[in-house]
């Protein structure tokens, strides 16, 4: 039996979560499934920018770090995104990018497990998380164990009381595949490692408790699944229990006790406000900002239940066609985050196929086609449309088309 | 003889300057002389920014990191930079805050001079860049010395080849003093240690040649005089005969040689390009891009002659009205930077009752009343007026009601 596209048109119908699609601006005609790499664009972002710049910096200039809360807003879009992630008010801060926070962090926890000497990650986590490890560990004179993927446990039991730190993607940005937060943090702690978790893939779309889970430390993007805006500023959380020894090194005068005391000796602030270094990039700060409304009123367990029915749907749509790919992402739900990847050598120009006919995904070397599937905004239908073009291009081979090799810088 | 207003007014009429402040956006009766802390608003800002949100992220999303330009545009603004500080192209990116940009060049120096022990600053240097002196050296096994302001050439000459970096701040954020960078530069190189030097408080006002000085490393501010926006981005510059051998340690993705390939190791990116970490802050870069603009057919010696021309002024108004205040900043034009310094044990009150009359500078720990003149649009009367009435704040002492004595958190 077919699914066809009225099936997706009823699921559509009786999604409780349709009415959020509302306040995004989606281009018309448009298959979006790339808000894992830039969220759609929230209604109001614009108004709300314009009026930073014209209003609050054109008229009222200096005075709008007092004034329109501007000094405030590192730790007030923190505390927004911490009740998204189940963390507590203050310990959570937007500050910098992904990855100067990964180093912030890292530094942190290591030096807060002085004689041991091992980071242990994992094949699969993100090049950047990847590289920063290793610049961290050689700075520290640590060295890295990478665990193959489904053996971190493993090397945890391997390697007992030397591991410093364990630092893992939520998510795998390949496949999508999630770790189980709380029994790999558990698994950490058992051997006196602290852990680092980077939420790219799954903050926004996860019905996620960094409380239940007793993650120590985390990082996570702005202009995915929080949709802030290309190079939204990064969320930082730290624990509660672990920021009265949190020392990181990017040692900037915004995360001193007392910024405008300008006194010669640092002195970091009390609480997660020490993790902040320089002055926030209000405009991209306050998109970001305006464009976490879109989760008011919204649960995250509907938001996980209906990526769960996005990722389903998209898996069985596949299976239906007989598309012959291998499905990287897991086939149990529990087990993956918000994007469904398929498998083929020639993935890069079927994804330049797929755009060429209006439907959006990425490619990830070495053969992985990402779909995203953001249970704000995407649909049931896309999902039938996308599967739908990806059959057609396979079946004509239209991917063969040179055009479609010619590689850009960002794919 | 009083310089009186239409002294200042017939100076604005003659000032090949002036056309210049039509490309703000000017608050009707303000006397804004706080751009050494926050630059006004250029007109068309808002405009770009507006297009970036509603057109290139709303509408072409994922794309626009190829088709718009986002992905050279850190190093695209940076060029435009390094014309304005007689930089050359590939000499200077924008990226991060100052203060993360700070502790790259920091670590990268330090490293570029192994054996060497010492890290050379000044008591003037602004606390970010003395915290992070001190956090670097930590880290690395380094000592600091404070030279005492004026007393550079001393504490190299003492240290000798135990210096590894020095580091110094070209301007003072209280005084407005200027470092002969070329000068000390030398002399720092004569014992073999590099510099790095914070541009904050002369990018954009002075007519400044990093390749004459032969600076190796320096950073700077784009909302001060660039006028930026708030917490607009930085940017850094590493000399090209340094580029090879630069390694800082924040290596993010967007700093490797080819950050779409995934490659498990990181590869620097051949030459500025390294400095680059994570993904860019889009919209506050935008900002900065286009508020670039007003630069357009403007000469950095003659933007150097206004500046030069309204501290004078201000100097000799203030001198002019007895107002009994002494000058912090240097009397001798080409040893200041473009901002006017007073000193008063109470200037906190003083600049609080400036700004309720519409006269806008702040203060600086522990007695420093700073009016920052910026080239681009402050205007003779501006600072005719701003004198005036601080003359009138201190003659009725106007200061001493208690409401100017609230501290913010921004002063």
């Amino acid at each position: 039996m077919r699914v066809n596209r009225f099936d997706a048109a009823a699921l559509d119908a009786v999604d409780p979560m349709a009415f959020v699609r509302e306040r995004f601006v989606i281009p018309e005609g448009l298959v979006y499934l790339d808000g894992n790499s830039l969220g759609m664009l929230p209604k109001g972002v614009a108004e709300r920018v314009e009026d930073v710049i014209r209003r609050q910096w054109g008229n009222d200039l200096i005075r709008s770090w007092n004034t329109h809360g501007w000094m405030d807003a590192p730790r007030r879009v923190g505390d927004r995104i911490a009740s998204l992630i189940g963390a507590q008010a203050g310990e959570v801060i937007v500050a910098d990018s992904t990855s100067v926070n990964i180093y912030k962090l890292l530094m942190a926890a290591c030096r807060m497990r002085p004689g041991r000497s091992v980071i242990v990650t994992e094949e699969g986590n993100f090049p950047s998380d990847r590289y920063l490890i290793a610049s961290v560990a050689e700075g520290l004179g640590l060295t890295v164990r990478v665990a193959k993927t489904g053996h971190i446990a493993d090397a945890l039991q391997d390697l007992d009381d030397r591991v410093a730190v364990a630092s893992f993607s939520h998510a795998d940005y390949r496949t999508g595949a999630l770790h189980d937060i709380k029994a790999v943090t558990s698994a950490c702690h058992a051997v006196g490692a602290l852990t680092m978790w980077d939420l790219a893939h799954t903050a926004g779309v996860l019905d996620l408790s960094l409380t239940d889970a007793n993650v120590d430390f985390a990082v996570g993007c702005g202009y995915k699944f929080l949709n802030g805006g290309p190079g939204a500023p990064s969320f930082l959380y730290v624990a509660e229990r672990h920021q009265a020894m949190f020392e990181q090194p990017l040692t900037g005068w915004l995360g001193h006790a007392k910024p405008f005391a300008m006194s010669e000796v640092y002195e970091p602030s009390a609480g997660i406000g020490r993790a902040v270094v320089g002055t926030p990039s209000m405009l991209s700060l306050v998109a970001l900002e305006a464009a976490l409304d879109v989760f008011d009123g919204v649960s995250m367990a509907a938001v996980r239940a209906k990526s769960i029915a996005l990722t389903d749907f998209m898996i069985d749509c596949a299976a239906d066609q007989n598309l012959g790919l291998s499905v990287a992402t897991p086939l149990v739900a529990r087990e993956r985050s918000s994007h469904v990847s398929f498998r083929h050598l020639n993935g890069f120009e079927i994804v330049q196929a797929l755009f060429a006919r209006g439907v959006v995904g990425d490619f990830r070397e070495p053969d992985i086609m990402r779909l995203g599937l953001s249970p704000l905004y995407t649909r049931f239908v896309d999902v039938w449309d996308a599967v739908s073009h990806l059959g057609d291009v396979l079946r004509t081979e239209s991917w063969r088309d040179p055009a479609y090799s010619i590689r850009g810088t960002v794919t």
